[in-house]
């Protein structure tokens, strides 16, 4: 499962981790998540799927926790980069949520594991970890609710709610994770070209 | 939380269920499956949830697996009886797109944990199981995207792609279980109302 995910990637999230065993911990860590759930995985089993001793994986992470916190983490500032990348660009904010809502349901087929592991297993960080991951999510809706304001500001888009379409934006895309699968005759491009048709329709007057 | 799910229901789906031993594994069954996921639930975690022995579960349900199977059973044919009480009303098709959108989103938001539980643990049914839900999915699916290309034909809709823009107004609808939680301001009917006017804005010409 985690070769599909590197595969239907243009640029693979793995490649921020350095070759060797804790990519390897990594990837074994989404795999098995993804599998079971958090709850019902063990150390040794990410262990086992990494090709190391429980030692071995304790090196590198404290607790399976650890672990689920670092790919959260990562996952997260991966999507905010989606997000700044979008910003830095020098687009009207209408085009710039558009290019957004594309870009981010491109990116949650690609890395649907990926998603699916932060997305469905936040409720088994801890406390500590919550609060940091909390601030990254409110951190990339804010960010784009500031698009969507602009673009109402600036008289290209007119919605009904901004706090509500923003929301709605991100969760049509973040469920994109849930459905999406490498076999479907729909690629993330094709998916990413209707889901930026459908944002245009939300905002267009 | 079995009771939040109870009070945010202006209909309760636990009514089907005869009160007694069975409406209680029900709820128990949901409760536990919703908190920590089907692979780390015991059939004594459910039993004792319940207040019944290992024994007592076994009366009605032969295993875990039986008891998640007819939880998405109900919860799969209570959506498919949301999309046939609008498809039995006199409307243009267009609006029945909407009111189905905007009854999805409520019945998602009402019944989260159920809803939860129903779409992130298909991959805990067994093969048989499986084939039945995939059915009543596929039935679901086949029959919104019946209206909307009647919405189409009609004159009244105009989209990109019938079967796609299907599958988005679904998963927008289905993700609100993700996000949705009683105590955020915006009721169930907040969001049904929001989704219906985004619906309207995907079809309208």
């Amino acid at each position: 499962m985690a070769i599909q995910e590197v595969e239907t990637g243009a640029t693979s999230w793995w490649e921020q981790f350095p070759p060797g065993a804790q990519r390897g911990l990594v990837q074994a860590g989404l795999e098995e998540f993804a599998a079971r759930g958090f709850a019902a995985t063990t150390t040794r089993d990410i262990a086992r799927a990494a090709g190391l001793s429980p030692a071995g994986l304790y090196v590198h992470y404290s607790s399976k926790a650890a672990l689920l916190h670092h790919l959260s983490r990562a996952g997260h500032e991966a999507a905010m980069a989606v997000l700044e990348r979008v910003r830095e660009r020098d687009l009207p904010p209408a085009e710039r949520v558009v290019k957004v809502t594309h870009d981010f349901a491109i990116w949650h087929a690609r890395h649907h594991l990926l998603a699916r592991v932060v997305q469905y297993e936040l409720k088994s960080l801890d406390a500590a970890g919550y609060a940091e991951i909390a601030r990254l999510r409110r951190a990339v809706q804010d960010g784009l609710a500031q698009e969507v304001a602009a673009a109402v500001a600036s008289g290209d888009a007119d919605v009904p709610d901004i706090v509500g379409v923003t929301r709605a934006l991100l969760s049509l895309c973040v469920d994109v994770c849930r459905w999406y699968h490498p076999t479907q005759s729909q690629t993330p491009e094709d998916i990413g070209a209707l889901y930026g048709t459908l944002a245009e329709r939300w905002l267009r007057r």
